[in-house]
């Protein structure tokens, strides 16, 4: 055992990487942010912006520079958490067999603040082009635990404007669910969640009677 | 963007460890599997069993190698899950920068098939020894996913005997979650859940009449 513990300066490290999900929605669409890749491997492929964990940076700085350097985005308002790490594929990555720490989080499309020379742009979860790498699973997967956790926590928040109405509310989870739900079934859920607040004021939406607006209990 | 990508070959690698949080109910008590370091930093001290991650190998067999080599058991039974990568603290290990990938587990303490030389030993949550690095916190953080999980899913039944009474079940769920539970409750929340199937056989529980037995649907 001692032998082994003192092996680590001998045997060859895998490479790092932080890869990072930013999903958004826009045009009643759920969509992720790409980056389109200017070297080696996957030329010209479309990929997640990510970043090899450099030995002097915690993971979540990682992230937050690879949106920077690779997507041209201020990330200090954009919310991320930690989604899975992928290294169980050891040709997930041509260049060196890479371990992959994945983070996703939520924006708001109209806050980011695209940097000069960004390459970011956003894709419908439902019509991806060709992803480099397994970037197409890693994608898939942050759809799901998006899924799985839109009714557990006000996590949708982060996509919402601060005031909104009932229906633009219910309408992001349907883009996130990827299916339309009952608007009864749907307002006695969130009323049970209870993370809203009733601003006490109206919206005019169309031609119906003004809708009361909303706003999340924990925002801000 | 192209300097940066092929110069993943030029800058310092951080190390890349797996660390496994391995629970057993023994003795009505949530305990989780250390060992004792035999080896410099934090010689002598408690510590999860972990490994290095070798390049040709899988996360996941990092963490089975991890089980058999320093704790001396199979795993082929274990049921393991990700819990968390831990990389934001940049001085956890004193030899090297390292993020760990923990996976964590439950595992009926009957079941372990430890082998020889083994240096592995149950702790209660509880009452914990000093502990290396940062595993004290590791454990912290599994103990509530665990905590988090048991209502969610038939996680427990990697802690159950083939067949148990509820008052059994009741009492794992207990010691997991670290307080006592109202009775008519939990049968309640048990049935809710639809996880359990009635064997139409009884136990003799002490002088009391006997208690019908259940298994885990999904289990096997």
């Amino acid at each position: 055992m001692a032998k082994e513990e003192s092996d680590i300066f001998q045997f060859k490290r895998p490479g790092i990487a932080v890869d990072v999900v930013l999903f958004t929605i826009k045009n009643d669409d759920l969509k992720v942010g790409l980056i389109q890749r200017q070297d080696e491997p996957y030329f010209g492929k479309f990929a997640l912006p990510g970043r090899f964990v450099r030995y002097e940076e915690t993971i979540e700085d990682t992230a937050r520079t690879a949106l920077k350097q690779k997507g041209g985005i201020n990330s200090s308002g954009v919310f991320l958490e930690q989604l899975y790490t992928f290294g169980s594929n050891l040709e997930r990555d041509t260049r060196i067999r890479t371990i992959s720490i994945v983070y996703y989080g939520l924006v708001e499309s109209s806050k980011i603040d695209f940097q000069q020379g960004n390459l970011f742009t956003w894709y419908s979860v439902y019509d991806l082009p060709k992803l480099a790498f397994d970037h197409k699973e890693i994608i898939d997967y942050a759809v799901n635990r998006l899924r799985g956790k839109i009714w557990e926590t006000d996590f949708a928040f982060q996509l919402m404007p601060d005031e909104f109405t009932l229906t633009e509310l219910q309408k992001a989870y349907e883009i996130i669910l990827g299916k339309k739900l009952d608007k009864r079934n749907f307002r006695k859920k969130i009323a049970e969640l209870q993370i809203l607040k009733d601003l006490k004021k109206k919206k005019q939406e169309g031609p119906h009677r003004p809708a009361a607006l909303y706003s999340f209990l924990r925002k801000g």
